[in-house]
């Protein structure tokens, strides 16, 4: 059985340096399969990769091994890191890209990845996504074991993630993601509104959860229990994030 | 042998959508190649979705599977559909997607997803692409049989496809696709129409067909019969998209 | 073992372009791994083309087969070509964007593809990318030897590839690339600039080689030793193309 290993990059696809990546994965190991989960991501942009990489790791086989390089610190002191979780590895640097991931399990194991073994032979200051990253990913994906690759480390870097806050029957929030519809993600997950609820956004209101972007009129908002297990605010045939510019949502039950 | 699953849609490739989908596909079948169409069409462009998936299945191999998931109904009342056509299936919502394809072959069988013993167990309201028509797409390539996953539906949404109209040696069609060069392509086929016609849009007129881009100066508009087996409008070096704004073409053979 | 395809294009991903050539490529040899290296080429952009192929192929296994089709001389008489080189091989237009690969290697076998043979049954006069190069490709990965697809070929088109040009302790270089981070890649390779050098844009001076994106302030500009082996100039957390409208660097060691 070939092992998968997915991408997650801001590098674009104008350049070389995701092929650069793929070339580097095969190299070492011809038996896998590679998948391209974004390299569109924002330049730097870690908290929305952060978000990213943990809605949809849940949906891979266990043992696949996913790459996150989204690396502003190329080359300084951060560390580069090797994240086991749920039966799946998380490769990336040590920035809060996997500040989700560590948030929402209880059974993982962190490596610092030191043993230059792996590495490529040469290894730039600007590339660890060639240098480090992907040759580690692939000699695992030959059996290698995480405590060859590095040492127990427990102090990653988490970013501030903010849950939304309860109160009677109201519950403020705040959004945390939006997709390229202008589909606004909020930090409320959906089991905890009614679908009557009312949602306020600045001097917006809601009323009610819909069931569908059509069930309002093109161009009208409207608000849904999203894909991700979280409310989102929508545009039918349109985008939310050209009509609003809060950060903040409340609801009341 | 793996079997080749397709995906086009309108996601992009900002997001965690389309590996979310990739994670399904590989959790039920990992003997499959998934093989990236388009995930840069216009949100909600089912129009040009059509046009560019009866494009491009005919140079796949027999049971291919395209997933076509261009969805701006998705919750709503709008069905799944499974076409089996020309030896192959595409899967995809029942909004027009599949016209070019129903139109161009009479040896089609249509079924109407909705065996959920295929679906993910939990179905969102928003993302049938990774609930409904992924899973769907990965146990038909386990050779589940379409009569298990659906029944025979025989009124799917068909959108206007205008053919061009001739009368005697006067062709009159219209743009129906521009691609990323700004090439406009029509829907008069090329075996209609001789090299030395002429070809009138809006008030600018072209002098016969050209064999290539570069057989005219750069920047310069030029007729060609195009890859597509349709009679295109281009500028060598340059995009046509910018210079014409009509909708219409007629050509005088 | 499966052989490696790489495309690099200028296609998008918007079209059906790129879906059509892994269809052939497919039909042709089911057991083959695609690798998308980039569509999201500048169109016509050869320059560019020619110098990003020539970054990733070091890192993919032998045999690999990279097809580069940026083409805006299709259907013209620019010939195609199958490249030779470091035990790769190397399929698109004679326009000059193997220039790289021709200049920094000096075991190079080159043939015109002429054996129509191996294209498609019909030859579009748009569209080579599917109808010749990738079938061409996909038969090599069978084994196919480079004698029976065509002969060989003495006179490639060869771009203009600029050195920079030392005299004592001074190198004078340009700019040949710049990605999609907005970092300026030169001719300058790192090997020749000491660590303490002084590097001159304009009227902009750089003291000195930084280590990392991270050693200076956010949105400072920088110089370092690029992943390509050449200098290049950055801005930590942005983009040096915003700041430098100039093609030329001098750096004084």
């Amino acid at each position: 059985m070939r092992t998968i290993i997915t991408l997650t990059t801001d590098f674009g696809l104008k350049d070389h340096y995701v092929g650069s990546m793929k070339g580097v994965l095969y190299s070492i190991n011809r038996n896998i399969d590679i998948v391209d989960i974004s390299h569109d991501l924002d330049s730097y942009d870690i908290k929305s990769a952060a978000f990213l990489i943990n809605q949809e790791y849940k949906y891979y086989p266990k043992n696949t091994i996913h790459l996150v390089v989204i690396d502003p610190g190329v080359g300084s002191e951060r560390k580069p890191l090797l994240v086991c979780s749920n039966n799946q590895y998380f490769i990336g640097p040590d920035n809060g890209v996997f500040s989700y991931i560590l948030k929402s399990s209880n059974d993982t194991e962190i490596y610092e990845i030191n043993n230059n073994k792996y590495f490529l032979n040469e290894v730039s200051s600007t590339f660890h996504g060639r240098d480090i990253f992907a040759p580690v990913a692939s000699h695992l994906s030959l059996g290698i074991k995480p405590g060859e690759i590095g040492e127990i480390y427990n102090s990653p870097v988490n970013l501030d993630i903010e849950d939304c806050i309860e109160s009677g029957n109201t519950i403020k929030g705040r959004f945390i993601y939006s997709d390229k519809f202008g589909n606004l993600i909020t930090n409320i997950p959906s089991a905890l509104v009614k679908n009557n609820a009312e949602i306020i956004v600045g001097n917006i209101i809601i009323q009610g959860i819909s069931n569908s972007f059509s069930s309002v009129k093109e161009d009208e908002l409207l608000a849904i229990k999203g894909s991700s297990g979280y409310i989102e605010i929508s545009v039918n045939m349109g985008s939310a994030k050209e009509k609003i510019y809060d950060d903040y949502i409340k609801i009341r039950n």
